[in-house]
């Protein structure tokens, strides 16, 4: 695929949802100290607002993801991510639930971002992209959610880095969110997981067609390295096991060996596979800046080191939920979180979920998963007094 | 640095050690197929073989490891890679034993692969070597052994792909290894191992500088794609808790973050450390053609699926060694082994070791293994009755 072409046929990524422009009076303070205003947030929404506002539900979406949770994607024709999850009756249910996704700040399926134009300039972005954290994130939400008019959120909710938005939410705005649910995430990454999108990057970096970050105005498109930098990053979104189940020592259609350098393993197959269709809908830039924000993420060092200071007094109920096999996001440091939410004396429930998908496991049919959300929204919902209302 | 000052500067990869040209009358019948011959080996010796020729220890060494076992290295200045354990008084006693490395068949340091001559051309190989296979590497070892005038190894030891050799030297040549070490390797090379390698393999491919592996005749390297994989394939050789203490979120000469893209981290500027240095003494297509061996390799698969079957009848002793936080060669791998061999009423010991260090604790100073291999190598010596005698 040339820069050229998917210019030209790349459609519209809003799709069924909408865009807004924010900070036009008031800027958005970033972490790094630049303000930014005006920028843009793509979102979706998916039931009715109730007459009380209270009703709201906000899901944060991981680090390849966007804001079609629960709709058809407008550039991939895939069903939404989160379909499993959210749509009438589901776990989250938009009969009763106003659900609401935006692309992160930075992203690149129609929110500000390294991709996007720069209204000062009328060019793309590109490195001149302010660097952008996971707060910055969240606060550009909280100014998409005051647009909205809605004051408090129901429940803010998401695995991954959708987690560590769910986890700087309840830290930021702690009396606007009733419910918290950070899936499959940690209070702060690992040098492990920084390592890895290290990795990434330096792919990204050294393919020639990146340009020093300046590919839009060249034409051109660092596919390849864009490529390794998604074969690599998800490797680690699987289990071994899951790797093993799916795909072992098998070959790809052939009978024996051949001895060369095409992809002669299935596993090797799939993982091209990945790379190629993951440059078809990402932005390289943009998934520097993402990783960077990830990498950045260090709650407890917003309270001088202690992660349990973040949350002393918070009244947010918590549903923290981890997967055996995720080595990314392992238990442990899944717990440490609920450490840190006990020694406030938070309102927290933790769920370990048996399975062998790895990391991947938050986006997958999980039964227990599905049954472990779906209790505490449920009790949540009781408690705040929206069972039975119908929006 | 360029590719005209890498081939004019980069001194001779043999050093303190020899070369050999092997099958010059009888080739050597490769798993693909083709024969090959003649063929060079470059090899090292330490110590002094006994007039009965029964004090010979072969070292198979890892992907990126070569026959410079335990003197300076002539290409990078620095020690040899196993002198913790090898030497006068060490547990692979050079006062005792006459140890032998070869760098493997499809290496870069001297031995005929991807990066050397083509005798029949007078011109690198490139991608026309053929595709080798682990057992390639050891019936070409076994031609430098009887090259030697040995007919009977005392031992043959090697960690990870040495492993693997290791294993495959004792089902090859089950009368010829009295004693055989397999340390953190497996009997065959995991989906997500063969995952690890092919993102590695797409990062060189993806390096315009590879030119198809022929770079050679064009004059570049493919330094920024060798680099990214050898990034990628460094995090796998640790683990999480040892870059968590060694590196943790640190951060590289400053005092907070500057949101930038420059290496932030300390664990950032260590991994490209890691790449920038190993594109000095490694050839880019010598890693694709070793890591295709790794993932070629299936000894069960020599026996119609029974790896028990392979081992069948051996009267080889065998010590197998795995360590605690290798995830790349985990444990439950290496039982697989120790399983087979009980099942074939082998001589084994198993041993596994608690350390943080991940894989590469196979390379450093762990004197649980140090105690291990000596105990194992010294009552081996006994049996064959080689303790007390100096060579």
């Amino acid at each position: 695929m040339t820069a050229e072409a998917s210019q030209i046929t790349r459609p519209d990524p809003v799709g069924p949802g909408h865009q807004v422009s924010l900070g036009e009076t008031l800027p958005l303070k970033l972490d790094c100290g630049i303000e930014l205003g005006p920028f843009t947030l793509a979102y979706t929404t998916y039931g009715r607002l109730n007459a009380d506002k209270s009703n709201a539900i906000l899901i944060c979406h991981a680090l390849t993801g966007d804001q079609h949770v629960a709709n058809t994607h407008p550039i991939t024709g895939k069903p939404g991510w989160w379909l499993t999850l959210v749509g009438p009756g589901k776990v989250i249910d938009t009969d009763r639930f106003f659900v609401i996704c935006s692309n992160v700040l930075g992203g690149c399926i129609g929110s500000s971002g390294p991709a996007e134009i720069d209204p000062a300039t009328g060019k793309p972005w590109g490195l001149r992209f302010p660097l952008i954290t996971i707060r910055d994130m969240v606060n550009a939400q909280a100014m998409l959610i005051d647009h909205l008019g809605i004051r408090d959120l129901f429940a803010v909710i998401g695995g991954s880095m959708g987690g560590m938005q769910v986890l700087q939410w309840a830290a930021s705005y702690p009396d606007r969110v009733f419910a918290a649910l950070p899936i499959a995430c940690a209070a702060r990454h690992s040098a492990q997981n920084i390592a890895f999108h290290e990795v990434g990057r330096q792919a990204i970096y050294s393919d020639p067609d990146w340009r020093n970050g300046a590919y839009h105005d060249h034409g051109t498109t660092p596919a390849a390295g864009l490529a390794v930098a998604r074969m690599a990053a998800h490797i680690t979104y699987l289990s071994e096991a899951a790797l093993h189940r799916k795909f072992g020592r098998n070959l790809q259609n052939r009978e024996q060996i051949t001895y060369g350098f095409e992809a002669e393993f299935q596993v090797e197959s799939y993982l091209r596979h990945q790379g190629s269709t993951f440059v078809e809908r990402f932005d390289a830039n943009s998934y520097l800046y993402i990783t960077r924000a990830m990498d950045y993420f260090d709650l407890a060092a917003q309270a001088g080191g202690n992660l349990a200071a973040v949350y002393q007094g918070s009244k947010t109920r918590f549903c923290v939920v981890s997967f055996t096999s995720d080595w990314l996001f392992p238990t442990s440091e899944n717990k440490e979180i609920v450490r840190a939410l006990n020694a406030a004396a938070a309102n927290v429930s933790f769920v370990e979920i048996e399975t062998d998908k790895g990391h991947d496991a938050f986006l997958l049919d999980e039964p227990e998963m599905f049954r472990t959300l779906k209790g505490f929204i449920d009790g949540c919902a009781e408690t705040r007094g929206l069972n039975g209302i119908r929006s």
